[in-house]
């Protein structure tokens, strides 16, 4: 079991596995290669680069910078994490297990621009499948997704109902959601763009952009990767406005759950990233030092 | 007039620079060299550097990226602060005002080493010759110091008294102090070590290493650099525990005087400095633009 696994390889988790790790702690970081920050032209405003530094070149002095260390960091995709006598956190490649997690993975995708989706969340849009599920026992549940994310979503869902359909909202279906699609042969798929979702008490319908409707009693977003607030609701993790709500010791409302970086909202910038990461650690240091 | 001026070039100062400048503040970096950052044979933990960094490199990168941005970055020696109409900062060489101050000073010089003398403070021993000299009228006072600070404490207290001493506590006399004490030939200097300050309800000497007590009502230790702590107090600025007391903001209790880094506390480390630097400065930007 590890001490600590940090979930994203950014400013802010690169940082804390920094202090973790010359604390001589046991841990393992988890990123995506898909940080915000690589897609930054440059940075003029991190301290310490006289030229100003390019988002993709500081992405990777991080990750170089803690394997130089000997900071274990894996590129995987975390589908889910949850707690059973310490934390377990399930990749699309495996599972690790942790008596302490730290999320780092950056602020919230955007939603799908789906006109009404907003109106509906709570009364049949839902952005956790094990969460709610069983409100839609023998219902007609859809999905939106195309990868890794949706079918682990998916999965928690089959035995619930047997009318489930997916929409790629637009996307060729991935060669991975064939795989399983094959393997779940009642599972329906839909390609084109979803318009709006019909519905004003609670959620009715999928528009497709061909003109159809496709009823339905419960929609699970699960597109992209599983983003912050997904892999949050899915540990009981507190939200506020679609960020972690922490305390000043970067703990969240799940005991030993830390959040660190943009996650967790205010200035969303790489210093208060690398800040609340060097932060969060001496902290964890010194619960990990303290049990000892 | 400068919108802003930051005092102290470290990473908390010239953080706070980048983001002031970046949103076309006029503003200015009073820096002395002489940062804490500099010492530090390697850094590690600092993100962004694969192999780490030495901390005079790092500062030097820092100097040089504020100035490749254009901000104005003088080395000179800060002696005090006050408020008329706007804060102005008096240095060795002159008078600069702005609009609003950052205290980026890092944490107070430690105090000289003298049995008894936190013991006497507030009952004889000073840190503030403007505050505190007129309760000390016609008595004997004395100062500890050996440089422009000492000399600049010296001046606000020479109206006050004719009987000064000034104690350089093992020091030979510095040249600056030498030249100040042809223009006064009054204030008697001791270039002995300082062992003791005597009395208990209140000062009432100071022992030699030479077995001397030299009779004093007042001390002013103005040894070193104006400290954080010593600037601080002369504007009235509120401490804790030696370090400054600010808001979530970085605002001190004194209206538009905002301190950051190792100066306030916390976790002092780099990338803490960089993200309060980051952080105050956006607040001030705020600041400044409701203003227009």
């Amino acid at each position: 079991m590890y001490d600590v696994i940090i979930i994203g390889s950014g400013p802010a988790g690169i940082s804390a596995s920094l202090y973790l790790k010359r604390a001589n702690n046991n841990i393992l970081v988890i990123g995506n290669n898909n940080s915000r920050l690589s897609l930054a032209h440059k940075i003029d405003n991190y301290y310490g680069f006289p030229e100003g530094i390019n988002g993709k070149d500081l992405y990777n002095n991080g990750i170089e910078q803690a394997k130089n260390l000997g900071i274990d960091v894996l590129f995987e995709e975390v589908l889910g994490i949850r707690y059973e006598n310490g934390f377990i956190v399930k990749t699309n490649i495996n599972e690790y297990n942790s008596k302490y997690i730290v999320i780092a993975t950056g602020s919230s995708n955007s939603k799908p621009n789906i006109k009404n989706l907003t109106n509906l969340e709570g009364k049949g849009i839902s952005y956790c499948a094990i969460c709610d599920g069983f409100f839609f026992k023998n219902k007609a549940i859809s999905l939106i997704g195309n990868s890794n994310y949706v079918i682990s979503e998916c999965s928690d869902l089959i035995n619930i109902s047997d009318n489930i359909s997916i929409f790629t909202n637009g996307e060729e279906t991935s060669i991975e959601l064939s795989d399983f699609l094959v393997e779940h042969p009642n599972i329906k798929v839909y390609n084109d763009k979803i318009i709006e979702v019909i519905g004003s008490d609670h959620l009715e319908g999928i528009k497709l952009e061909n003109g159809d409707v496709i009823p339905a009693d419960g929609l699970f977003v699960a597109n992209g990767i599983a983003s912050t607030s997904n892999l949050a609701i899915k540990l009981g993790v507190l939200l506020n406005n679609n960020f972690i709500k922490v305390d000043s010791n970067f703990e969240t409302n799940v005991k030993g759950c830390f959040a660190i970086g943009d996650s967790i909202g205010g200035l969303l910038q790489i210093s208060k990233c690398v800040s609340d990461g060097a932060i969060c650690a001496t902290y964890i240091n010194k619960l990990l030092k303290e049990k000892e």
